[in-house]
């Protein structure tokens, strides 16, 4: 027994191997392959992006192509697009050095994680069961942004400490996991989650969190020296935030009804998002003994105010309502910068890279029951009698749900979400153990030399001629790299 | 009165205390505080982004949801909100030490603008006499999206200069001007002014330019060393220049009339500033000894063409008259920075940081003009009847209105805007010159440190070992700072 | 003959003078008022840009505004423009002192190239015979953007070691190239491709190698220490890559058939960048002895499969042949990196600086034999009549085309872009030797201080006080600078 533990002991915590040479070509190329294959089995142009379209078009009495669906989500839909590679990426390049990982990780989880997300979205929300075909258009490629946002958030928790072969399994299981609960969320208990406050930030800042829970590392201290910023870091970063602050009316609105539901979640964020940079400021600068900003605020409190209206949004909150979520969510965020991020590091073993609980898991879950309370709250003089049938869906078998049962509904989704995240990242967390992932060790984190090939910096460029005796021209001698020799 | 004088130039002059911590969180949370409040009173969703709004349409015989304003202006307005917080927040990131300044209080200001902006020019243009509410829709965001460029624009002359809380009472006072003159100019003039030549480049400028003058530093070559950039910043401005350059056919083209008013509006400023681009690197070639370009001009005179094109994109110039457009105002807008910014410093005491006397108030003013021009030159025959009418808006009271007299209200316009700027910004100077808003010393400008933790740069980090014992892990030990003890 | 050989190498090898402030700005005016004189003899607004619009409407029964081409095509638009801008010209920051020179010359030869591509484009296929007239809109911008495409990617070859004059030189006959073999494959070849394989990627990247093979610097080991990336410059460069492939959907619908064919393009290419991303990571993993990834791949090779999806995305190739486009060329792609630009450069003396051959001159090449083998499998059933004859557009005089000569067309439309680089180039490539365009000497090459003004870098700023007596305010003394003091 003492034995047995011992051995797992041993087994768990081996001397870290970073070589990923074998298992991240093996893990791309097979899961690419059966990609390819699922695709090719299930996954079909629906009748807006098929070619039948324009018979489909006479059939329906459509006046107009710009009726077709394309029209009134595809730049949405490209906001999105540029908020999960642009955004998402940026936003993690505020480390000194690992930069690279952040956006070019950033760009593998979410490059692999969408085709998986079209898959099991698919099949969970769109499988014709006559066919047994799922049918893609412009509102699955957005889904499937969706989808793999709760990944990347869970990528923020456990940035600069994780291989890429742990990404990609951390991926395969979160978009698997995503599309469950959003199953049970949108289709089971009927809630409705747009901006996915819960689907999304709650279950993706619980699952990351509980990863990063299960992954602690007692002695990350030793790379201390690189978890910090630099000043162009920080520009960087920026870049990062203000796509997605920017984007986030499209993020809240892409999938929203048509017309007055597009246009109303995008005000609602708008609004929301600029309160609560105003009372990030506020409480960033009243942290320090001269009221001097710190960027981690800036850099994702801000956006604070946009997750919280992630269900919300295409509610009748009132402009000042939306305001208020923003006022309090940006108060709540910073705070947790300040004090939850550290305290749960030093208390709780969960390290917590970017503060994801502060800008997604709190913030989402705020936003599920701020969504509950709306809906609960919802009337027939303010939304009228087909605007409220509309706003809540209550069509077919939810023809006679009550809004006050709604918001029960809507309560319960957020508990599901959060459910779903730390039972789901706790045995994803396991997974992850295992000592074959390649994952660095303790004083090797945050740095992308384990992973990248990183250029030589020198800001002071040497003369000339001193130099070309011993600097690599990198495109013309890669051809005698290790990869060729070998070959040869 | 001796003492008189001295006192006052003891009070005005006394050692500058940059200690913001409480005086800009408390402006943070009044100025927000009030914002929630007033929404709550006036502002309330149109109805086109109202949940009636399916009864609505079915009432006014609207055959799709495409129709709905949302589809027309939400791309135009995505690209106008990227240019102010992503287009102007990275131009003034050139600066080799004030990037976070430069991003972050544009952020700032931007997004407090637009919530008194929504208010403020919903006060003069759609309040609702029979409920006394406002109703806002995408429009409204696109318009506050324009009134918050103004104070952005002086901003930009101010770079480096002020503090966060002299920003903020410069936008509160910025915003309020620009309603106003709005008003006079669009609807008591009757002028045309979609891409805004003159309600915000002309204002704007001529805003900062004043306040700069009253704010005259005479030993702000003290701070000198800071006031440049540094080969990477310059790369950043870069995004800055890029993102307004490409998405102000966009800016000129969201508020313009449905159809061919935004088509037109579109290639008219495209042409403009491609042209613009060209001149701008002949004359910056020109102004060196071996023909080097500067990446002031690149960055700056490069947008002029946009700007001069904001009254006049939507009415028919024709494309080679937004060719000609574009070619003088590289040219012009280049010379202002080889001479009149040094110039206007030496023997005016007008310090403009980002130099927007070239690039946003003599353009504005000049777009005010062409445009003035355009329209009196309008011909039924050019534009048919009922498109002149629809163009310049000949309905109503102006229904008998000839174009001639349209091109001299267009000019009038442009002379209330420059007035406004100037009286307006000597003004708000002077309030800005009280010694309690927290502005930095003459040798402290250009600096982040002020306002800003910024991180130690380290380019060379150093072995892990003997880093670990004197690093400060920035989260971790955060909760130990300063702001927390005294908590405790 | 000795004689005049010698007397030819001496001319074109006499030393080299980058001097260009006569011949730049020469260059600039001359073109830009040639620019406004011909649009003004050649270019109108097209009906829909018109302010007749309205009428135009009533007399063709267009129920509404929304059905004006602009709302179809300008997100489109804005995307492809940012690809232009921001994707080619960030993607060439990634030397380390190279940067101004990546994003500022593109700038310059993309501001210039739509100009001229306006005309050349109009006169080829618009230009109507009875008005003697060019009539633009919306989607002649975004072909004229197209068109510039094709010189940029060329510039990606010639990247570091060509002159300001010299790009504008190859835009010039670029453009004029593009428009002509434009014209040969779409008009009288009848080939589709809306994303332009052929015309743009397979045309622009073998005219680059063809003018870098004619330009051929035997001594440019000399550059060696500046011909490679900083960290942080490698970080830009993933902004240009990241909008290049978020925003490649867009490239390749902008101008596909209304309703399903943007549609169907935006899904296929979508689908197919996905998958390029994880072969690349794959392929860059395995080729270094522990698996580290190559910037180089990552920042490149992941758009191989957007290039390749050009003239295939409008067709019903399906989501899995989509997925195994973009599988395949990820990872021809990135071997091309790995082995044929090195074998290219010792070998067959052609110096690729951002590896075209890889990313655009094979990637286009298949491209075009892709769509050939899909437009000569496409059957009735999956199209249906209506949707074969739309979308391969079998009309008037090809109205009994079949599909298996369609795929004919289409292979031979690819020989005829790949024929067109090579000559056309060559051709190109003898002109810009003439050594009166200012390039740099060999020991010069890819560093902006040749042709900008750089700042200078300090990474540690020193104490105030000792500074300011050295430094030079830029702005401040810039009216003491070489260009005043010759005016004066």
């Amino acid at each position: 027994m003492g034995n047995c533990a011992q051995g797992m002991r041993d087994y768990f915590c081996r001397t870290k191997n970073t070589n990923i040479r074998v298992s991240l070509p093996a893990v791309c190329f097979v899961w690419q392959i059966a990609m390819i294959i699922l695709f090719g089995v299930f996954i079909r142009y629906d009748e807006e992006s098929d070619a039948h379209w324009i018979e489909f078009r006479k059939e329906h009495n459509i006046s107009s192509d710009i009726e077709n669906d394309f029209y009134f989500r595809y730049p949405s839909f490209q906001d999105v697009h540029v908020m999960i590679f642009v955004g998402f990426g940026f936003l993690m390049t505020f480390l000194k050095r690992y930069s690279f990982g952040g956006v070019g990780f950033n760009f593998m989880i979410a490059s692999f994680g969408v085709q998986w997300a079209l898959l099991m979205q698919g099949w969970f929300h769109s499988l014709d069961p006559a066919t047994g075909k799922i049918y893609i258009g412009v509102e699955s490629l957005i889904n499937a942004d969706f989808c793999v946002a709760g990944s990347l958030i869970a990528y923020g928790a456990l940035l600069g400490k994780v291989s890429p072969v742990q990404l990609l399994v951390l991926t395969l299981f979160g978009v698997t996991l995503f599309a469950v609960e959003e199953y049970i969320i949108l289709s089971l208990l009927h809630a409705r989650d747009a901006g996915g406050s819960m689907v999304i930030h709650a279950f993706g800042g619980y699952y990351g969190l509980a990863i990063s829970w299960v992954l602690y590392r007692p002695n990350l201290h030793l790379s201390k020296r690189l978890n910090g910023s630099v000043y162009h870091s920080d520009v960087f970063a920026m870049i990062g935030t203000l796509f997605l602050w920017m984007f986030w009316p499209s993020f809240n609105s892409a999938i929203t009804d048509h017309g007055d539901g597009q246009h109303r979640a995008a005000i609602n964020t708008y609004i929301a998002l600029a309160s609560s940079v105003l009372t990030t400021i506020a409480i960033s600068s009243m942290s320090q003994k001269t009221g001097k900003l710190d960027m981690v605020h800036i850099q994702n409190a801000t956006l604070a105010g946009g997750v919280a209206m992630g269900t919300a949004a295409e509610f009748m909150i009132t402009p000042y309502g939306s305001l208020i979520v923003g006022f309090c969510c940006g108060i709540i965020s910073t705070f947790g910068y300040l004090f939850v991020t550290p305290f749960m590091e030093k208390y709780m073993k969960i390290q917590d890279t970017c503060g994801i609980h502060n800008l997604h898991a709190v913030p989402g879950m705020l936003g599920g029951f701020i969504g509950a309370i709306t809906a609960a709250a919802a009337t027939e003089s303010v939304y009228g009698v087909e605007g409220l049938r509309n706003t809540f869906d209550f069509e077919g078998e939810f023809a006679d749900r009550t809004v006050g049962t709604q918001g029960g509904f809507q309560a319960a989704g957020t508990c599901v979400a959060i459910a779903f995240g730390v039972v789901g990242g706790a045995i994803v967390g396991i997974i992850l153990r295992f000592p074959i992932w390649g994952d660095p060790a303790d004083d090797n984190c945050y740095d992308d030399e384990v992973y990248w090939e990183v250029p030589e910096d020198e800001e002071t460029i040497p003369p000339v001629l001193e130099y070309n005796n011993h600097m690599i021209h990198k495109h013309q001698d890669i051809s005698e790299s290790n990869f060729s020799v070998e070959q040869s």
